[in-house]
């Protein structure tokens, strides 16, 4: 068996997965549309979001565009050193792999917005005929997402390696699929929570009218927030760990030599891709079926397949069974962080419990208390990531010098094996979001939410879970990718300049304070730009409702110009994302000028580690807040209106960019950080000042 | 010169010392004490807080009595080791030491509670005569606190080097400090804001009475917070600060060798008293003067004094002139840590500013941006800690192998050189604090009220640098702990055991990741434990008012049974207080028993950088929100009343525990988890699973 077959085989998976993904396509763009109204919603819905990704694909473009030039200029070695035209075709080539990375994302993107605004339309209509083709259609829409992004981001990856055979060109592939998540992350985080909350103050506060109401000019650009945010951010997020992880895993595989590491890590990838397809086509839910207990079906068949294909390859292949223990580890611990972190938003659990009852003192308790349970809750995906790291390295370790961290490396590729199911169920969650919110626009009646409320709490209950699951999955990848960067560096300089990062020396511990106080930072900055941000649209609002006649009263044919409020969210989100980003880049690359290679190790380790704690903070206790609050407005503790609700509001509220901006961008955060230092390494071992 | 003749001549300093805390002392309880009232108050506050030391001070004796027993059995080899008699000598004294360093930390916070419970008393009084007199009162009760504090702090090292020579018993007497300081800090603080929180629902909130009223069961224990947290256990912290930095720089003093160096460690301590002493000696104030004018010359007064007379001590001495500059760097980058700090709470800047205007849109609102400029405060401290531990080692280590990290720890021993002049700062905030209350309760009238009260708005800011300056030194100390920690274990395994700790072993990033964690779980459990505790004080404060007749009403002669609401406080303080420390001190025995010294050493690595991010962003956010209240109070966006202030007591009331209560004890759990882990040290070399 060659590396070839297995690449090739990588890529007829990748095909079969894209066959599949246009099956679903069709088939829920066949499914009936319902009444005019959801219709011209669901179209306005699809407008803005377009209006979104066009605006955000053409900022991108043009940062893409400086980051080629400096990658031209300085990679691999800065443009003024040596012979021009020797390594003219290596400069090349990592400009194009980055773009392709850009390019690959932006498609998976677009794609999974295109279905997922088709799918919502569906999905509400088709719970007129019951719940389980209402799920189908949601389910299969999130599907179509998730094949997208594992499909291209595999079928990326083969297509470069199997024709250049360079890893290193795989990291700036990796460094374009996160410049992209970078823009889809935090973009979309402030994009959509600044229509959120700019909707709920003028409409629910102000005005008090329902949520929903269409005469409410950011309530279009609320909607198009979930499906920018949730779906083709998360989306985008994946893809970049998933690509991340495999390039990590095959920059330490050819560093190691043996043919057979390569071979695994396509391997691995192309059998995770197989069982997430088999795992989506199983997908069903009874007629009395709970969805939630549907989704977990699926992801736990997915997780046991994968487990006995992978075993059944690596026996036929005669693999190293070692590095299938650890790469099966990080699955099972994968799976373990996400059912643990559930516990911390489970409404049955005691911290939602416990929130909603500190709630009747007062929101400065609903806000103690969450913030309280938000800390517990980083404990054990913490010790989960460390221990998973840790066993891989230790099964690993015996195989040979350097095969500890590849294990590390491997128990991310395994963690993120079954990312397409994930991804699945991910973007499940808005579209059936949407179904609800398209079912009380469009008057489908009482029998209808009933089923969409019920798809939408499994939805919820699922991204806890996911998300969990995609932190852990981003802590191993950087693990990982803190391996790529000495491999790197050191077959860059020919020789081992980078032995180990000493934690008692004073460069590695300075990298490793700044370096932590990076993902504090740039949450505090995209919380302050939601809210700057909030205050522009708030703006607009107030004046539509003044100068366009009629539109107070909810005269008809009077509409308000949604659209304006869309541009203005646009603009906003992507100029506070950019100081977000460029503060991470540039403190990256002033502390490895500073401090060169060792400070760049802790700045990385730092990073790393706070900005798991802070992404773990943030993702559960947002999640815990807005659990607290359908608690409570489920009848407990005084129900709706009472003053136990309005300091769950006030959770909740805190809560939204907590869990829906800062704590998930905080992973592309990381994987961009851990990018930039890889790319400029050699960079920082010539030119730092220690 | 010997080096007996500097530990002979430190202890004449704190003899000084201690005649100039007489002195103050004296003069402080000859000032008058004015009408009854007042004085009745008083004494009820006093009572109160010797209910709660007398309470903390015996459950303190019996868990020094588990650890001494431990002790005794594992330190400094297991007792089922090798011939008992051979170094039962050894063991005793291990157990002497760290019996003297909870004596010593408690007579100071002993002493610094009965100064401040009579120095309240006559401030308020003495505020009839003018601001002048009345700073005096308040800044020299302060006073007698910091000089106590270092002056024991000094004494105690310096007897039991002079008695043993001995470096590794001061690790006890050390630890014994920080027992202490876990016990008055957390325990202090969670009593502190219990009260504070209680007497709010109920009076301000359920029944609509002032803040200070004495029908209230509440209003004392309020009162005794102020001193038990701010005055005992702030002093208790940086009187464990001020031992560990000492510790630590004698530790890799002896194990460098030079007589020098000792004697340097013992000089820059003296000379720092002194400085302080001559400094406080010198504070007055003016009648035009501002009061936070005249505490920050005489702080600055200090710094300098403590500049020039070291640099004369290292020309006359022949000191090493790099190790000199390593400490002055270190007092620097501590005044400017202090001051950077101090523009996030200052209420004439933007963060403020900002927080109060966001305040008008609701309490969510002051919330998220209060939590990012908290963020935000973090980086420049964290910067500034790297900078100066990089710079002293820098400049350190072309003196041979070792000083770079010996370096380090003079940095820190500089930082802490001026700190009773910092505790007296701090210790005068509470002071006049209590001083407004006492003035308020007894109706001393306006005129009094408005200098109380320019008072105490002086100590609000001096206390954000004391904050910022104690932070930054744990930061540094505990960097040098570390360096104590490699050295003891090597030392005492007779060859190196330990050469570094690199990120890239999984066993150190597996530490990392767990320690990382402990401190916001340790702050979580904390503030659940406040939350906790106040229910336990709100129902008895429901039950005195439904039982004791005429209470309400405020009946002549009815008071309430101010010492039950102290008990239960006390009580429910140090239960919660004891399941934080014992969580924090078991997870680092139970790494330690599974990875070893290299696990500890990421552990306690990972344990410093979190701690001292949300340490920081907790203080400041604390104080942030504190002041943007008092800036709403005082009349802009609507002054009290309007819905930005009620969003504003929000923030605050969610500071509050996190600045007094959370985020000030992190300084002691990562010092007393660096003490465990050293002291334990051979323990895990000798019997951990990896």
């Amino acid at each position: 068996m060659s590396q070839t077959f297995f690449i090739v085989g990588g890529i007829a998976i990748c095909l079969l997965g894209f066959v599949v993904t246009a099956f679903l396509y069709r088939w829920v763009k066949k499914q009936p549309s319902g009444n005019e109204k959801v219709e011209s919603i669901g179209a306005l819905i699809k407008k803005g979001a377009n209006t979104f990704l066009i605006k955000e694909y053409s900022v991108l473009a043009k940062f893409a565009g400086v980051v080629s030039t400096v990658i031209f200029v300085l990679l691999p070695s800065p443009i003024w050193q040596g012979d021009f035209l020797t390594n003219l075709g290596e400069r090349l080539l990592m400009v194009l792999a980055y773009i392709f990375g850009t390019a690959f994302s932006c498609l998976a993107g677009k794609l999974g917005i295109t279905i997922a605004t088709i799918a919502n339309v569906k999905t509400a209509e088709a719970a007129k005929n019951g719940i389980s083709r209402s799920f189908l259609c949601g389910f299969r829409g999130g599907a179509v997402m998730g094949l997208a992004v594992v499909g291209s981001s595999l079928l990326g990856i083969s297509l470069l390696f199997l024709a250049t055979g360079n890893a290193t060109l795989l990291l700036g592939f990796s460094f374009g699929a996160s410049s992209l998540a970078l823009f889809a992350k935090a973009g979309g985080g402030i994009f959509t929570k600044t229509a959120d909350i700019s909707a709920d103050i003028v409409g629910k506060v102000e005005l008090g009218i329902p949520e929903d109401d269409p005469r409410n000019p950011a309530v279009i650009a609320d909607n198009v927030g979930d499906n920018v945010g949730d779906v083709a951010g998360m989306g985008a997020d994946l893809f970049d760990s998933h690509v991340a992880s495999m390039a990590a895993a095959l920059v330490m595989a050819t560093a190691l030599g043996g043919a057979n590491n390569v071979m695994m890590v396509f391997c691995y990838a192309a059998l995770g891709l197989l069982s997430s397809i088999i795992g989506i086509g199983m997908a069903r839910m009874g007629k009395k079926d709970n969805p939630g207990r549907a989704l977990n079906a699926s992801t736990y068949i997915t997780t046991a397949l994968f487990c006995a294909l992978s075993a059944i390859a690596t026996f036929a292949f005669d693999f190293e069974w070692r590095i299938w223990g650890a790469s099966i580890l990080g699955l099972i611990v994968g799976v373990i962080i996400g059912v643990a972190t559930d516990y911390f938003t489970n409404d049955e659990r005691k911290p939602v419990r416990n929130v909603a009852k500190a709630s009747e003192s007062g929101p400065a308790f609903t806000i103690l208390s969450g913030i309280s349970y938000g800390f517990w809750s980083a404990l054990p995906a913490m010790v989960g990531i460390g221990l998973s790291a840790l066993g891989a390295y230790l099964l690993c370790d015996p195989i040979g010098a350097g095969y500890g961290m590849f294990g590390i490396s491997m128990a991310a590729v395994g963690m993120l094996s079954i990312v397409g199911m994930i991804i699945s169920n991910d973007a499940y969650g808005p579209i059936v979001d949407n179904a609800r919110g398209l079912a009380e626009m469009g008057g489908l009646g009482e029998d209808v939410l009933e089923i969409t409320d019920k798809l939408d709490s499994a939805g919820n209950t699922v991204k806890a879970i996911t998300k969990g699951f995609s932190i852990g999955a981003a802590g191993l990848t950087v693990i990982a990718l803190l391996g790529a960067f000495v491999s790197e560096v050191n077959t860059a300089a020919g020789q081992v300049v980078i032995q180990s990062f000493d934690i008692m020396n004073p460069l590695v511990f300075f990298g490793m304070l700044v370096g932590a106080a990076i993902p504090a930072v740039f949450s505090a900055i995209q919380i302050l730009g939601v809210d700057r941000n909030a205050q522009r649209m708030v703006a607009e609002i107030h004046r539509q409702f003044e100068e366009i006649p009629g539109l107070k009263e909810g005269k008809e044919n009077v509409m308000p110009e949604y659209d304006k409020c869309i541009t203005i969210g646009t603009n906003g989100a992507l100029k506070e994302l950019i100081s977000a980003g460029l503060f991470a880049i540039i403190s990256t690359i002033a502390v490895g000028f500073i401090g060169g290679v060792q400070a760049i190790g802790g700045y990385l380790a730092g990073n790393i580690i706070s900005g798991l704690l802070l992404a773990l903070f943030m993702s559960n206790s947002g999640g815990l807040w807005d659990n607290s609050k359908k608690y409570i407005e489920s009848g407990n503790h005084g129900g709706k209106g009472s003053n136990a609700h309005k300091s769950a509001v006030v959770g909740d509220t805190v809560g939204d960019p907590f869990k829906d901006t800062a704590g998930p961008s905080i992973n592309t955060q990381i994987t961009v950080v851990s990018l930039v230092a890889t790319l400029m390494g050699t960079l920082f071992l010539a030119f730092s000042i220690f």
